[in-house]
């Protein structure tokens, strides 16, 4: 565990892109090493990848497989580019408890499943001056 | 060292803000903790702070302290945010020629002195599919 950090370490940083392969193979060029596996997440109308970048996080690219995607109206209004980061928490729930009594706005007013069956929400960029932030709680704790 | 990578560590994510000790409160009321060293680079016309968010990676905080600084200019454009990305590298100037003949583009011809006596140098986010990536190689290797 890193010395500094008991909770709130980085997962990942998401970022939008128009073509999955065509940027693992940009990622790859510059050093990084992609999982082979790649994951449809139909929630979110994303295909995903994942590369390690450091101890715990990774880079997620995210392709849109739909207009209706969120990330493909990112990509529309912004361009590709980076989306959001995401920092795993030991408890969720007590955590958006303890953020909102802080002022902090969440964009679901519950945490709801995510990718590989986390428990997720997004703080608003609006209360994270202007970084759209997700918190993220495995499974196993 | 991570197993999967023996170069190319997320090194820090660098965001732009208006106000950096309001930042700092925000982002340590999410769990993280900044060190107390706040650095002007006036190279950059920027103050900064720094924590860490897993092993190796740290957020920067981006405050412009001049109307000159690409950082203001940052803001104005698209309001404050996630500004780059940046890899740590082993050999910066092998890597720059390594990517160059792969057809990435850099901000500057030859790498340059940063903060921290780094030596260091952007991709354009052309050729990062919209992600300004800076690469950084430590002083002691």
């Amino acid at each position: 565990m890193i010395p500094e950090l008991d909770d709130c370490i980085l997962d990942h940083i998401a970022i939008a892109v128009d073509d999955i392969e065509a940027s693992v193979k940009r990622y790859e060029q510059l050093g990084l090493k992609f999982d082979s596996k790649r994951e449809v997440v139909a929630s979110q109308k994303v295909k995903t990848a994942f590369c390690p970048i450091d101890s715990h996080a990774h880079i997620e690219l995210l392709e849109p497989t739909s207009e209706e995607s969120n990330i493909y109206k990112f990509i529309s209004k912004k361009g590709a580019g980076i989306h959001h980061l995401c920092f795993r928490v030991s408890d969720i729930i007590e955590k958006q408890k303890e953020l909102e009594s802080k002022g902090f706005k969440f964009i679901s007013v519950k945490p709801f499943e995510g990718a590989n069956a986390c428990l997720v929400n997004f703080i608003h960029p609006k209360s994270m001056h202007g970084v759209l932030v997700e918190l993220s709680q495995r499974k196993e704790g």
